[in-house]
Formats: structure tokens, C-alpha cells, sequence
């Protein structure tokens, strides 16, 4: 019997889909108070965006057998959780103080619209709102998954290496570091935590660990190329930043022929881990991000 | 038999130095990358304070009969994590952004000493490894406590509301919200965390709830007090701060004599609702934040 052909395109609207619903559903309303703070995090999370994260712990969930029906599960809480905690870290990383950025998926940022101390406020808000629904899934195990993977040793590690890493030379190990940490990291909590929801088996949740951290480097790895070679009318945000800010870049370390080949490489290696090539999600997903245009 | 005299000054010194070595104990270490975040971090959370909220979270775990014997409790965790999530709304607070203050605990702020940059990514870093601590207490249910109180219901949305307030006339009714949620959700919070963690009883817990709102709300009109009538030196900050803010104050609405009868009448309402006087300490320490000078 051939394989039932995969439609990734609407697998991946349905999802995208389904975390807006959450997403409002979770998100305090504007009608209660603190209006203007409620405001700004929904501007800021319902803005768009790929809602990558909250699908790679649907399709881990989904790839581990987790039950999925039903419309109040505990994947449902994380899914939420990861997308906030990914906006979060947005909205902080835009403010003055850090990379000064305008514009954020074809809008003016946070601070732009609302002012930096709304700004740090709703960064701070969705932060804890993140915790919250974690805690909500029952699990302490997934909280301390989340909180390892945004902490000192993860996210703000990397966004720490970043900064410090900007107008000076770096080499490929110390790019491949700051990249895992400030991207990768929270990517592969993110297919982790869904794993882990669906009851994982310790060896298939190494195996998905290696998953998320490959296709994570690869993600961050082609965002430096599109902020090269990129279209700014699909990506929503100016491309050339990096250069103009003095980033440290993987294909500024390695050039861009190389960054392509790597994270084509890291996409195979990272397909490879998984058991089952049909109708597998995971893997269509993995050439979503390889082929990614915004 | 007489009840045994209880040494509240002597009780306070050694929460406080377990508080300091559980702090110690869980932030990162300074020889660990990123060495400036984690410098920051501990600059901020060892610059001192009176660890009030571990030490409340303490003394209603012992109110509570909670088992007391070993180094490695659930209720360290609890105590170091509430303290943490204090330090990093001060971190936040008193950024340029919000209330720009030069001096906390005799000492230039995060942000003066370490750059805005770092300062948010310190803050946002101790709300991390707060909750990291909060859920390896093994419990769901204290981390969704602490996410509640610190959240926009909470301590954010009364930090808006204060930033809100500034410069226009306030009500009595609007400043005992903001200051119930700005500064006494943690507080309540911190009782309830001691008591649910010793396992306590829902009638002891909705006491000891109404017993931690009364302090918490007390607590912030004697900060209100201090900043018009305190010693600069004792108190390690500014006073006259709130003045010159146009900062919303309880003895702003009410007048100086009034402010001191409420407070006095609030701690007196909070020890009213436990059960015994002798040898409580939640009451002492009622009694030590309605003297407090600092």
C-alpha cells in the first residue's frame, strides 16, 4: 500500500490555526484590567508568525502517540506556553536597550507602539502567563524543560553571547554555540516537551532531543542567510540588520555557500534520527525549515 | 508553665543567613559563562534585604507542622525562588524605563552598575531560575500560586496601575488595589506557598491567606510611611522618592496620623485571625513589620 500523501501546507495552517484559538483562549482579555498591559501582549503574540514552536510539540505529541482528543489537554497549555515564551523574549530582545528594533513581523515593535515600560512589562507578563500554563499541564517536569531551556544556560545565555559577540571576530564554534543557545535551545524544548506530554520512551525522547537540537542550528542558521538574502516584504523585517548591527552571523563566519550546505546538512542529520520516513510530520517539517522563506 | 520567650531578632538572623546560603546554594556561579549575567544576577539578589517573603514562606511552613529536618527541602527551593522573583521585579522597577532609581539597598541599582541590557536579562533570568526552583519543589500547585501573584492580576498589573496613577488624585479604595497587588500578592503568596507545601488544610490556608493580604497590605503603607518619615541611612534608598515621583501613596490619600492607625489596625486584624499568641512566630513577625524602620 503506498504511503497517504501528506499535505504539510495544511498541516501546518491547521496547527498555526489551532494556536491562535489557544492563544486567545490564554491570553488575559483586554476588557479586564490592566487594560493597556493585556493590549500589548496580545499585539505582540497575535501579530503572527510561524508558530513553529507550538507545532513542533504538536507533531513530537502527535509522533509519540499522545492522546489528542479532546479540546482542554495538557499539550494544548504547553503549546500556548512556547509561543509566549518565544514572544517574550521577542519583545525584550527588540527594546532600545538591546537590539533597538522597529519593526517585527511587518508591525512596529512593542516598545515602538506601546512605549518600553509597557514593553517590559508585557515581556515580563507573558513570561509568567508561559509558567503558568506549563504548571497547567500537571507536569513540573515540562516547566523545568521550559525553564532550563530559556535560562542562563540557554536563550538569555545566547542572547547574553550575542551582544557580547557583536562587532568582534568569532570562529565556528563559538557562532554554533551562541546560535544553539539563543535559538536552538527553546526549539528543541519544544518538540521535548511534546514528547515527554505524550509519555515518551526515554530512548525516543533522546533520539527527538537530537532532532530538535539539529533542525534548531539550522533554523537559526538559515535565518542569518535570509537576513542576507532574504525578501523583506515576506520576512516582515529589515534584512541587512545583522550586518549593519555588527552581528556575529554563521555565514558571516563561514561564508554563505557554506551556510547553506551546513544547514542542509544539519536538516538530513537531523531526518535521519527519526525512525519512519512516510506520513512522518516531523521529517516534512524539518523541509519546511529548510526551505523557509520568511 | 509560662510560654517560652521567643527571640524574634535571633529567629529573623537565621532565616535570614539560611535564606543566603539557599540563595547562594541555587543561583548560578559567577565562574560559570555568561559570567557578567550571572555577576549581575547575584550583585542584585546578595546586595541584602530583609528576605521577608522566604521568611514568611518559613514560618507558615513551620506554622503548619511541615517537616523541618534536612538541607535539601521543598521549601528551600520555595524560599530562594521567592526571594528571586522579589529581586527581579526591584531589577525591573527601577530601570530608566520605569521608575529610572539610582540606589537600592545602599547600593547603585543593576542597570547603573551593569548597563540596561544586562539588567533586563538579569531580571528576566532570576524570574527564570525562580520558577526552575518553584517547580523542583515537585508541586504544580505552588508554581501556579506564584505565576498568579506575580502575574497581571498580581504584582504586574499593580506596578502598571502604580505607573498609571502617577501625577493624578487617587482614591483610598484604588490605592489599597494597587498596593494589595503591586506588593502584598507576593506576600500572601509566600505564606500560602510555606503552608501548602507543609501539606496544611484549606481552612488553615484561606487563614493564612487572609493573614498574608492584611501584612502584605500593611507592609506597603509602612513603605509609603518610611519614604516620608525614614532614615535615609537605614533605609538604603532615597526617601522623599515617592514625593518627587508624584508617586500614588497611602498617606497621600489618607494623611500621615490616619496611615499609621490603618497600618497599625491591619496587623492587629492580620494576628487576629491565627490561632494562638504564644510563641507564634507569624505573629512576631506581624508584630516586626508594623516596627520596622528599614
Amino acid at each position: 500500500m503506498p504511503s497517504k500523501a501528506v499535505d504539510t501546507g495544511k498541516y501546518l495552517k491547521q496547527v498555526q490555526a489551532r494556536t491562535d484559538k489557544l492563544l486567545d483562549r490564554y491570553l488575559p482579555g483586554v476588557d479586564v484590567p490592566p487594560h493597556l498591559l493585556h493590549e500589548a501582549m496580545r499585539y505582540s503574540v497575535m501579530a503572527g508568525g510561524k508558530r513553529l514552536r507550538p507545532i513542533l510539540a504538536w507533531a513530537a505529541y502527535q509522533y509519540c502517540g499522545g492522546d489528542t482528543e479532546g479540546d482542554d489537554l495538557a499539550i494544548h497549555y504547553a503549546m500556548a506556553a512556547l509561543e509566549m515564551v518565544h514572544t517574550y523574549s521577542l519583545i525584550h530582545d527588540d527594546l532600545p536597550c538591546m537590539d533597538d528594533d522597529d519593526l517585527r513581523r511587518g508591525m512596529p515593535t512593542c516598545h515602538k507602539k506601546y512605549g518600553e515600560a509597557v514593553a517590559v512589562l508585557a515581556g515580563d507578563a507573558l513570561h509568567d502567563v508561559a509558567f503558568n500554563l506549563m504548571a497547567s499541564t500537571g507536569s513540573t517536569a515540562v516547566v523545568v524543560e521550559l525553564a532550563h531551556a530559556i535560562g542562563t544556560d540557554g536563550m538569555l545565555g545566547g542572547q547574553v553571547a550575542d551582544i557580547q559577540a557583536e562587532g568582534r571576530d568569532v570562529d565556528r564554534e563559538e557562532i554554533i554555540d551562541i546560535h544553539r543557545r539563543k535559538t536552538g535551545a527553546l526549539i528543541r524544548c519544544s518538540v521535548r516537551v511534546g514528547a515527554i506530554l505524550a509519555g515518551a520512551s526515554a530512548d525516543t525522547l533522546e533520539k527527538l532531543s537530537t532532532y530538535g537540537a539539529r533542525i534548531g542550528l539550522a533554523f537559526q542558521i538559515i535565518d542569518d542567510i535570509l537576513d542576507i538574502e532574504g525578501d523583506q516584504s515576506l520576512l516582515g523585517k529589515a534584512v541587512g540588520a545583522d550586518c549593519k548591527k555588527q552581528k556575529a552571523t554563521y555565514p558571516g563566519v563561514v561564508g554563505l555557500n557554506q551556510a547553506h550546505d551546513d544547514a542542509a546538512e544539519l536538516i538530513a542529520q537531523a531526518k535521519a534520527v527519526l525512525d519512519e520516513y512516510d506520513d512522518n510530520m516531523l521529517v516534512h517539517i524539518a523541509d519546511y525549515i529548510a526551505q523557509r522563506r520568511n
